[in-house]
């Protein structure tokens, strides 16, 4: 009857909203998706929260199986849960499309995502330039597309919210060439990573975007109790220990008076470094 | 012992997170941020809903009376509801900070927001700029700081979301001056009216931000059951009825393949026409 994309915000079971929650009820498949970001509980918690069960769809499965997914959704209500906001990320616009296409309904309910939420780090949503994804470098591929727009924010005095890469369940490159495929251990970026990257394309490409002394903020596990908010320079960051997933950076543009009250109570001291 | 911020999503009362609602039942008193955004539904149904009284807190209330929000919270729970997510907006940033001077402990319960809920039109979030305010133009003031900022937005290619202006019991200005408060009706723009300002400061800009034949998106009471996106020129969307608020208008930048395919489905029709 109806496609259901739920949000599941970002940290734990309880997170999901009350329309959320009636939803799944309703539903008699639902499908978890599990590679664009993670929730910070696993899939049995959620399971015994909903009292039903769980399927993990991961990449291969959204994108190779979107018929299985949508087989009888004419007929019954079938979930799809998405950590953070449903459209925070654009691979499943693919499933909305071809739901459509079957004429079957599809509501969207809708949750915090790290592009809202980060607001909670006391630089104001509205003063962000164009977002950015910092992926893993590897030993011959390290892509630099952040660097202008990071750039072009700053010289326009704009905040920059990096999301930094995730890598769950990916079959290895070598494993592809050998034709069976093998999957690497799930990683997670972090800021220290993040920051490591960031600099090391600011040496090769000298044009100033940022540096070692530029004010940036970190956030591990926002909306969870073991959250954490540290601001500093690049260089102090890099020494700070943000623990568990998932981590993102802001690269701070021109600050307001406001904004660095709200700072000051996250700078970190000598003792936050590991 | 805790003052909770809880973000209450987009439209109805069941749009609080699980988490959020268990706050709620636990708070002695809870307030509702009335002026930064509305919710689709009456206060008297969310005091349905939690089964407690609810507080509305205009702008004067928060701005002037902080001690009254904050008395006792060190030791009972106090609940202070925004719509959409806490810190969408700028205006709890003080609160905060006078609750931390006191060593009140503070939690934030996250939500959707415009700002990130807007992905579900199609155009990615990713490729936004900054946002911009418009808001509405009086006799003698016609603001228009959003202009160099879409113009830049557009430049680089990337997307704007232009949050609609609200008044929500505000003091009329010839009644300020006559020293005694009348509270004008609540206003809430519309994409027509956003649409007449901004090309009516196209017109004097004259730098090309813009124009009649710009691609836009309006959108009006995202994540309501009454929901309605609508792509189209500025032209177009300026003789479309949106219907109640809250309306909220996107200024494509480019497109890419994948953002047509979901524009596409919106596009609008003669008939939309008002």
């Amino acid at each position: 009857m109806v496609l259901f994309f739920i949000g599941l915000g970002l940290a734990d079971e309880k997170d999901i909203t009350v329309k959320g929650l009636e939803a799944v009820k309703r539903c008699s498949r639902i499908y978890l998706e599990a590679y664009t970001s993670i929730l910070l509980v696993q899939k049995e918690k959620l399971e015994k929260f909903y009292g039903k069960e769980v399927i993990v769809a991961d990449r291969e499965m959204v994108e190779s199986q979107v018929d299985a997914i949508l087989h009888d959704a004419d007929k019954e209500d079938v979930g799809f849960l998405v950590v953070g906001d449903p459209f925070g990320a654009t691979t499943h616009t693919d499933l909305q499309l071809r739901a459509k296409a079957l004429h079957i309904p599809v509501r969207v309910i809708h949750n915090a995502s790290i592009m809202n939420a980060v607001g909670t780090c006391g630089l104001q949503l509205y003063r962000y330039g164009e977002a950015v994804s910092i992926v893993y470098f590897t030993d011959s591929w390290r892509p630099d597309s952040f660097y202008p727009r990071i750039l072009a924010n700053r010289q326009r005095g704009l905040h920059t919210l990096c999301l930094l890469d995730i890598k769950v369940r990916e079959p290895s490159l070598e494993s592809l060439a050998r034709g069976r495929k093998v999957y690497e251990p799930a990683r997670y970026m972090t800021v220290n990573t993040a920051i490591e990257q960031l600099l090391e394309i600011e040496q090769d490409q000298k044009q100033g975007a940022y540096g070692p002394g530029t004010l940036c903020v970190g956030v591990a596990r926002i909306g969870s109790d073991t959250q954490q908010i540290v601001a500093g320079t690049m260089a102090e960051l890099a020494e700070i220990d943000f623990g568990p997933p998932l981590h993102s950076l802001i690269i701070a543009g021109e600050t307001h008076v406001i904004e660095e009250e709200m700072l000051a109570q996250y700078r970190c001291q000598p003792s936050d470094r590991s």
